[in-house]
């Protein structure tokens, strides 16, 4: 358990680190009284917090905690960063697209930035839970979404449903296999016994018959459903491995093996009422020290302290601190004049963003579940939409948003590019392509290109692996008095697991040295791997 | 689409037909005056309903909408039958155990009898969105739960989580294959373009290395969770498959292969607050029709109707209707007095039901989800209990109810023989194996064997092939004034979809005969397969 295994380590620190591992939730229940925070604990420090994101909200929340004093500049006219639900009122101004509102329905939104929690991802399942934020499943895996290949191969422009490839291909390749232990031509390295068993099992996991050979299979679904008396159900034929390979359905890049990854299993989760209430519910708690629409030009380490100084409506100020944390997207801090070293600086400048692209399109009639039987999950094409995300909320309601393109780098690049008119008429016009309906029930939309998005230019750090090594390092050191946080200084890029674990990381540094105590951060072991 | 195709076909009916289209929803909307039911267009015809679960209900229900008039009769103190929802208060008195009162917390729950919907039962969903039910995901599919093979091989008493196994078997697997197509040992009967892109696609699908070896793969989870700075992430070393057959986690009846099967594939549902609120909903529409604690004793065909003798706590009583709907479970209709022919009366006697247990463990903590990342999804076990179910609803609160076992056969005909302090000793118990954290936060239990439950003797009828032949089709004709309608009518036993689908399909025939119109009831089409 990682709360026991912490307070092991922790025997051996000093007692400073107590106040941090209650401010992190790292202790278990306590009498009150035994670790309350004094007032002044915080040594009448200021820190400056630059990115109103959820990194810098969770830095502030977690520093107040400890009792220091605490100033958020934010750009933006609302705090969050990336973490942000699109609703009626929502409006974005592109650096090369002008001003626009979204007008949805009320109750609807989509997420523009993070749409998914990892059942794993510890600390934003505890920042949900302790902020009281509820959660609701993010139906990631969805058997009746479709495989769409536009203008490829014998299944061109078809609807294949993903329970029909994945199970056509579990089929195919466990035959392939089952026909090849049997006949002993491949070496297993097991005894023929457990080899028998494997064989065995590969009949149950590719659906075979008592030959071993994959044919129709209910588990593809029916051509006509089973339901009361004399009706049994009709199974379709399966299609071919060949033509599932010649349209391209088993190419890496399409076919959703994306469902394995770690980070993509299920559980998945998203809180109620759109990704954002987790930051709103960070901003309240920082609210008095959060100063909007400040946007910050300058950061200068001097021997006394950070000098930041700011824009805002009101005109330029400077603000002087103990300390700064600074968690500006790289590409927008690059824009901001720094006294910062040569490696820092060329880190700010050099580590890539991917480009990514998202439209929600509202409809007045759900077709996707009440013609098609689709609740939540993803359709995955071959063309400039890469996929379709079905909302995973309000199943069965009247209407809905489906973000109707989600993709990244080159396609979400030429979206990008598009004003915000030609990217509707592209997701209707390809959309439509897999649901007719598009035309009819379609009402409004509402399209956000990061690496247009003025205070983000991109969507998330995305480091080579020899990146890792060249610029990622001068990120995690502190230059004098600025830290850096954000899910670009973590191996949890993209990720709002990311922002929060290096804000406690970094706060923990940051009480650490103000406190001259050493405070140990622990890393979060996963339970009984 | 279902409807227009209906349609189609429904132009060469009489307009007898048009009300029972009606009533089924499966016209479009029209102008309301176009097919209003006219008082008495159910021709003053009394229809008699035995047993008040989700057959009776949705019969009744449908029939008043065609202005029949109804009388169900119903044994329990409760409508639903096995639609059933455990909750404080709730009471059980199996056959063979005294009565029990279930002293759950407030707003703790869970399903007996069915806990999930499968997305393309049309009529589940059509039903649960007409009565106005709200539904959200049944998380059935959860790759951080168990596998836990109890005193069995290599990796006997360790918690396995399904990711491991999945990855790890999807690996090696992999691995045989593409060594046995890269050496060209398998005819795959495509061309070599082909063949080589289906090793491509080999070595994503397994998470294969360049050399499309399985080696560690982050899929199956880390040792070190990746983090802020340089947490990187340290990833375990696969099992060894041979370890993993040795196991007996490759069993046909044990690797939940079941996620493959079409009626478990995500997206699943489950009724927001317990599963009976679909029972309830329907209940509320034909209260006024409804008889509790009537149990029917008698049933006889006779030359002007059909007269049913119950008994009910004021005394016994006799009724006579026109028609009967029979939806009583076929064991306990074999204990009913009644003057069928024999093939019918073979049916009853002799279609076998399935012995099936569940227990609800109510915990004080979540420990599944606070320590384990275990949220929803379902845990193997090769000893009794078969399966544990973790809760889909309420994540991160406090408390919670663990289906503790849920069991088929001869494991579940064994707890059903203990009494119910020896089978909470028993899930306890072997619980225990799993989660540690069970006997410092048990509370409370409540266990349910379907074969001693009175008025329900058994799961769902389970036909073999040959008896789907010899047993099924007397079912299916009405003998003489009696139709029978039930899950064990359907090719979807043990789902709620075949009381649904019996229901409306036996109400067309009944308004068929008793309209002398032919109203056809048509099966519906699973849409674009």
């Amino acid at each position: 358990m990682s709360r026991r295994a912490f307070l092991t380590k922790s025997a051996t620190l000093g007692a400073g680190a107590y106040p941090a591992m209650l401010a992190l939730n790292l202790l278990p229940a306590a009498p009150a009284h035994a670790f309350k925070l004094q007032p002044g604990s915080g040594q009448g420090k200021h820190v400056l917090l630059l990115g109103g994101g959820l990194a810098g909200l969770t830095a502030a929340y977690e520093l107040r905690k400890l009792g220091y004093r605490c100033t958020i500049l934010e750009a933006r006219e609302r705090a969050g960063g990336r973490c942000w639900s699109v609703r009626n009122g929502s409006t974005t101004q592109e650096t090369t697209n002008p001003s626009h509102t979204a007008s949805f329905d009320n109750g609807l939104y989509f997420n523009a930035g993070p749409s998914r929690i990892p059942h794993h991802h510890q600390l934003t399942m505890h920042y949900c839970k302790e902020l009281g934020v509820p959660l609701e499943v993010y139906n990631n895996v969805n058997e009746g979404s479709y495989y769409f290949a536009e203008g490829k191969g014998p299944l061109s422009n078809k609807k294949v449903r993903a329970r029909e490839i994945h199970n056509d291909v579990r089929g195919y390749t466990t035959e392939l296999l089952a026909k090849a232990l049997h006949t002993s031509q491949v070496d297993t390295g097991l005894s023929p016994e457990d080899a028998a068993k494997v064989l065995e099992f590969l009949r149950a996991e590719g659906g075979l018959d008592i030959d071993r050979l994959y044919k129709a299979s209910a588990r593809r679904g029916y051509v006509e459903a089973p339901g009361a008396g004399a009706r049994v159900g009709k199974i379709a034929n399966p299609y071919r491995l060949a033509d599932i390979v010649q349209s391209g359905l088993l190419d890496p890049d399409f076919y959703n093996v994306a469902e394995y990854t770690y980070e993509l299993q299920m559980t998945m989760f998203q809180a109620v009422g759109g990704m954002d209430r987790i930051a709103q519910a960070l901003q309240q708690r920082v609210a008095d020290c959060l100063h909007l629409r400040a946007e910050v030009t300058d950061i200068l380490n001097q021997p006394d302290g950070v000098k930041v100084t700011y824009r805002d409506p009101q005109g330029t100020h400077e603000l002087t601190a103990d300390l700064c944390i600074c968690t500006l997207p790289l590409p927008v801090l690059s824009n901001v004049r720094h006294n910062f070293s040569g490696d820092v600086s060329r880190a700010i400048d050099f580590v890539p963003y991917i480009q990514t692209s998202k439209i929600g399109l509202q409809f007045k009639r759900r077709f996707w579940e009440e013609d098609e039987q689709i609740y939540g999950g993803i359709t995955h094409t071959n063309n400039e939409l890469t996929q379709i995300f079905y909302p995973s909320y309000d199943y069965l309601s009247q209407k809905g948003i489906l973000i109707g393109y989600y993709n990244f780098n080159e396609k979400a690049k030429a979206v990008g590019e598009l004003p915000y008119a030609e990217r509707e008429q592209l997701a209707l016009r390809k959309g439509q392509l897999i649901h007719p309906q598009y035309p009819k029930e379609f009402e409004h939309s509402f399209s956000v290109s990061w690496q247009k998005q003025p205070y983000s230019l991109g969507g998330w750090a995305l480091y080579t692996p020899e990146q890792r090594q060249t610029l990622y390092p001068a990120l995690l050191r502190p230059e004098q008095r600025v830290y850096f946080a954000g899910e670009h200084t973590t191996y949890l890029t993209a990720w709002m697991a990311g922002a929060f674990e290096s804000a406690r990381s970094t706060v923990a540094a940051v009480h650490s040295r103000l406190s001259e105590q050493r405070v140990a951060y622990p890393s979060v072991k996963p339970v009984s791997n």
